[in-house]
């Protein structure tokens, strides 16, 4: 029997949909079954998470359901269009109509591909998701981003499309290895940077819980985050303004884990390094005292999560990859900063001495 | 200088969007900037339609806008997923973001294809239309549904994707192939039977001067045509009602398109054999009289469209072939029927021995 700890309402108008965090949801029939559109099911799963849950999800299903499973190999070099396509193409063999549900278990690179196949199957069909990685439960399961990756860039094909129901089941974090479960972290510790002084202060307080994966200090940990995601993304669901905010570190961090080939730096390790710079041009700026640099350095350290970038990248090959991105508008280069703890604001105007500037400091941080 | 002749304001919240239909729309710098987001537009057009009208464009283009041109091969059977990756890589290639426009100058085929590139392209860029054939201009214009085709079924990957502005010039039309203004009327005459008796006997005194290519006929069609589409999207965006009233004679072409191989029947010649079957199979249910399968007969005649379906094809290969379309609903069959002339019904109830007899009868038609 599932024990719900918390459940979120994400509030989207006709697109609301809850995210329910606890224990054993994965083995509750009757939520799954009041998330089903139809009588159909795609599961899709990558081959390192299948072994562990799907046994216990196929268990959990109305027998009438026809379910088809999609196992695709694990990590971010698979998230392309050639996966997207496996799954179209597995579904319409398996005569899925459009009243089917995608069912993404899986970590990010799942959700993200399990989401964008439900996007586009027929035009679009339901999607549920269960994230088995802490910074997939935390990222992925609010704002209803999918997409797969180009060779040019991340995320570079893709849709909106929010999902019917979030199933976040503390669980499966149990079994998640150390480097992902610090990556997830990264993400956590984003949003107090972002929008919520008092939570950053309580994560720095209540770290070695979390490390110590406490299940009611986790469960708090992925509420607030999730809380304060949907918070951002109910005022600019389509992402045209404040919600660029999600972003902060990320344009370095992607440039980053583009520089290092997909899959070799995490998503959330890459996110931790980009903070970093962030904040350090923050401080640069006199938006922040330096001292608070130290202290989200100390912070990633105790999560064990990197704080520099790769030795072999320079301002040149940062701005290179970064004006390439996506949050790139008519030619300037946009960054998240800080003006404060808790008070990201996007920036417009930094320049590439000023980047210059900041990577021969990192170097010597 | 452009003559607007008609402007049809598609009524969709955020998502609205004009219509303008008259002549030398395509050569007027002021309507094209207009509807421009950024500094940066791909055009997508085909190798037929590219050499008669590209130049045209272009010329009325602000010299200060990037623009990457797409040319893609003629044809429905180029309605897959490769071109659209074709049409993604070159504008990452030539450092398209996402304030970009893809700009469809084409038919059908085209308009489907460039709409899902563009809603797909870093999750969604602007998307403008010049349809270049009759079809497109009544079907593709209002409804904002883009895709691509899949071995196992028509149109089944794809995204909703409402257009910035759609600019219909009528001049396109004169170039246009007889067989190919054909089946443009059969979508016209749709809209007739569907929801407007008046129009449908407007459409059959009128037809001389349609097939005469007359243009104020033909924008009068057009814009009754697009304003009928609009009221049924207006009312139903993301088809799941009234909507699937547009598919009158769509479920039984699909099934033609299909068998046939794509791109062998147009698809208005298609959805013509279609709607005759859907009339006859309303005829067989005493909803209309069977003069008025004899008048539709008639009139698609003169407009020069097929009336039959493929001799090769009986109630058993519809059924299998339609089993795997998008309107079936757990199972069942949903196909639109007559009531009357100007009133469409959806319905589940149609078996296959109905269908058998419907057949047996088409060919002795």
């Amino acid at each position: 029997m599932a024990l719900i700890m918390h459940t979120l309402h994400v509030d989207l108008g006709a697109r609301s949909y809850p995210i329910y965090i606890g224990r054993d949801l994965l083995g509750d029939p009757a939520l799954l079954a009041r998330h089903l559109t139809g009588r159909q099911l795609v599961i899709v799963s990558n081959d390192r998470v299948a072994p562990l849950y799907l046994g216990r999800l196929r268990d959990a299903l109305d027998p009438r359901v026809a379910v088809t499973e999609v196992i695709l190999p694990d990590g971010e070099a698979h998230k392309t269009l050639e996966s997207f396509e496996a799954i179209i193409d597995r579904a319409l063999a398996e005569g899925h109509n459009r009243t089917t549900t995608f069912l993404a278990l899986g970590g990010g690179v799942v959700g993200d591909l399990t989401g964008f196949a439900a996007a586009c199957y027929q035009r679009g069909a339901a999607f549920l998701q269960v994230p088995t990685t802490l910074l997939a439960q935390v990222d992925s399961s609010v704002g209803g981003k999918t997409g797969v990756n180009h060779p040019l860039g991340k995320n570079m094909i893709g849709a909106f499309h929010q999902p019917a129901a979030v199933f976040i089941d503390l669980q499966v974090l149990q079994t998640l290895p150390e480097r992902e479960f610090a990556a997830g972290l990264a993400e956590i510790i984003k949003y107090g940077l972002i929008r919520e002084a008092g939570f950053y202060r309580w994560l720095e307080e209540n770290l070695p819980a979390l490390l110590a994966r406490e299940e009611a200090v986790l469960a708090e940990a992925i509420e607030r985050s999730c809380a304060t995601k949907a918070a951002v993304v109910a005022e600019d669901e389509r992402e045209g303004g404040v919600r660029a905010i999600l972003n902060l570190g990320h344009t370095f961090g992607h440039a980053i884990e583009t520089a290092q080939g997909y899959g070799s730096w995490l998503h959330g390790e890459a996110v931790a390094a980009g903070m970093v710079l962030a904040l350090r041009l923050s401080a640069d700026r006199g938006w922040v005292p330096a001292a608070e640099v130290d202290a989200l350095v100390a912070l990633l350290c105790r999560a064990g999560l990197p704080v520099l970038p790769p030795a072999d990248m320079d301002a040149g090959r940062f701005l290179a990859l970064m004006a390439r991105d996506k949050k790139v508008v008519d030619g300037r280069l946009r960054l998240v900063l800080l003006r404060a703890i808790g008070h990201a604001v996007v920036v417009d105007d930094v320049d590439g001495q000023e980047i210059d500037a900041l990577l021969s400091g990192a170097v010597a941080l």
